[in-house]
């Protein structure tokens, strides 16, 4: 079956047999990573620019390693010496770098949208890496793989989403692709940081409290608190957060006895998790990380219209 | 024919035989970039290190993909991480980098003669992408690339270059070019924006204001207003510059009807150049970004001494 | 032979045997850096990723070369950018990055220990590039490769290290490595930059002063006074600090009248070292920088299971 989306944008615009072919190409590049010779000839020839205007570490480097084993030439931008400081329009900027013929920008942008305008603008595929507080779908699709893998089927679970909602790209393409496939997500955190609406993006429950949310749910995920967004002056708030929304051994026996704990890293030890939990056998968060070069490389094959599978 | 140089460091040491020969050589490497496999392998096995001592982002890129799609390994120095910065001599940098065995230094540099100063102490090719208030040999190639794609040839051109002549290094780079080729110059700008002994530099004549400059014109080149380096309390003096140095709709119109209009980017729009014109029919301003990838993989294979046309 | 070891941490960890099996193997790879086509496809298909915790801008270089001419892929990892500075723990970040599947990654950290730390908890190879005071290995090992190429042999050499030895994790590596290969080393510097127990770290004699250190000595080996840490009043401290612990033309003559001069830079020329000698017929300096590319290839190649040499 031929993938019919020219960019990944966001998990809004994919429905479940998207999702599914993504899945099942990322299934198929996850074994490429575990060769000795960790490289398959797919791209050879195409260039992918990852323009990451936001920092990000982890991220850009599971789509650069992600675009290399596909052997695509990678070339990186990053905020800080991009001209976007120079006052050029973010338009100016892509039709720019587009220019220079690339086949795939990988984008990140502090902007929600930018992706969408970028992709609008520009003749090649536009991957959103991340924008704003809209949208991860990259990291939406490797959560989704890990479930997957351990729990054979995504139709049917019972997700608890936990944290700042509010502010969670990861959230919202998560919300979005497993009320897709049929999952039903529960949502927990500070009054403040639950946005009103949230049933309109899918099969969405907010729970009043970290316990209700976990009750006999088959994953939970943690997200991140940014603590360098937050003052010190709030730290005594943080063990509060940690008390009523961090997940520990107690708070997960609530959830079903295999359930699954994730977390989008970089984890704040002791605040949205404990340490016990993060490196508890229940925890997957490393399946996430190895999964998200898999899938990556499944987004970037797809939207090059390489639809068959690596033979090497 | 041969290309002569071991070196690019400036139009100014470059004959009309030289750069017609860079021309053409560019005109066959823009083919490989429409091509699906954007790739040869002319510069197979050669090291090209990208010492970017001073900000850039575009012309890094655009010679990172030329190095790149010539299959080169390219490697990236940025100011910011240098051992510059801990009081190194430029040239124990230099022969540092050099004794790492590369083929190619691209060398861009705050201090005018940089490059030249380099070439003197390394035994590997060195090409300027830009020194001080210097020259810009890069810019100005393409620049003449993209002036012979829509005119057919550059001799007897009338070109009006606008803005800061004194600190622009595209502006001496392409006055080089430009009158070796058989073209004339003509100069617009403020008083304080124009050096004195322009004339002595090639076939150019300063105006007295844009309409002077641009009146009957083949070719408008605005140049960028450094905003970065002006105070916010200039700003009112920029909206004077927009209105006596800036291009628009109605100053275009004294151009010759079929005038194309360029800009090494990025933009300031509004001040040197309205959004109408730099969006309009005839600007080629993405076209210059476009050859700058062509031009620089010409630059790259024939200080490497590769002549012969790829053939893949 | 085969190489016995997965990790590079330290030269404390390695014997006469392993060091002596680097330094042939980088003996064979450094013609590689003087071909033509300076590639072969040892590590091809293997990822390497450089993660400087620290600024480094040679050492990183070095090591990034040395991986692309064995056609790995290589992807950097900078401290500015990291999620370190977003609080997550070491053994987070590095558990994450090999969750990408890396073959090696080479690290430097100002932690002492950090590499080690790391072997402990990764599954791929770790290379030391810099940790803390406490070891360089690969630029102890480019040392000996150079002394052994100018010298013969490591064993009966009689080399004199001058500078900060405190703070330098040069003197520390290049104290093990040659007291494993049999020369005797003399230590001078300050008394607030000698710290106590060196004896017991290998064959070292420490000395009342420069010149007793330097007299008859094979090597010189001055290390860099770390400027940037010194506040601009320590300047006429500087001056003292070049008279009595920098190298000159006079000085030099104690040493014996082949012997070699060497410095792992960046130099401060008028400092440690005058320019007089390090540009003088006695510098070995750009020998180990070329010596550093092959060697970083031989511990690549090595901790990779490769142990047959290139043919190309």
């Amino acid at each position: 079956m031929a993938f019919r989306h020219k960019h990944i944008l966001g998990i809004e615009h994919l429905n479940a047999e998207d999702i599914q072919l993504i899945l099942e190409t990322g299934e198929s590049f996850k074994e490429i990573n575990s060769r000795d010779i960790k490289k398959v000839p797919m791209l050879r020839g195409k260039t992918i620019i990852n323009a990451f205007f936001e920092a990000s570490t982890r991220t850009r480097l599971s789509f650069e390693i992600a675009g290399k084993r596909l052997s695509a030439d990678t070339v990186n931008i990053s905020g800080s010496t991009s001209s976007v400081v120079k006052g050029e329009t973010l338009e100016d900027t892509a039709r720019n770098i587009e220019a220079m013929a690339p086949d795939i920008i990988v984008i990140r942008h502090g902007h929600s949208g930018a992706p969408h305008y970028l992709a609008e603008r520009v003749g090649c595929s536009v991957v959103n890496a991340g924008d704003g507080a809209h949208e991860h779908p990259s990291q939406a699709l490797l959560d989704l793989m890990t479930m997957r893998q351990h729990k054979g089927s995504i139709k049917g679970l019972e997700v608890a989403i936990v944290g700042d909602i509010t502010h969670s790209r990861v959230a919202r393409s998560d919300i979005y692709a497993l009320s897709k496939m049929g999952a039903h997500v529960r949502i927990a955190g500070p009054g403040t940081m639950i946005p009103p609406g949230l049933a309109r993006m899918g099969n969405v429950t907010v729970c009043n409290d970290l316990r209700d949310a976990i009750d006999q749910a088959d994953v939970v995920m943690m997200l991140r608190i940014q603590l360098e967004r937050q003052s010190k002056t709030l730290l005594p708030s943080l063990r509060e957060y940690a008390r009523f929304y961090g997940l520990n051994q107690e708070s997960l026996k609530l959830a079903k006895p295999d359930a699954i704990v994730m977390h989008p890293g970089p984890m704040n030890r002791g605040v949205e998790i404990s340490s016990y939990v993060a490196d508890g056998a229940q925890n997957v968060i490393l399946d996430q990380v190895e999964n998200g070069v898999a899938v990556r490389m499944a987004l970037l094959a797809l939207v090059s219209g390489v639809d068959s599978m690596p033979a090497e």
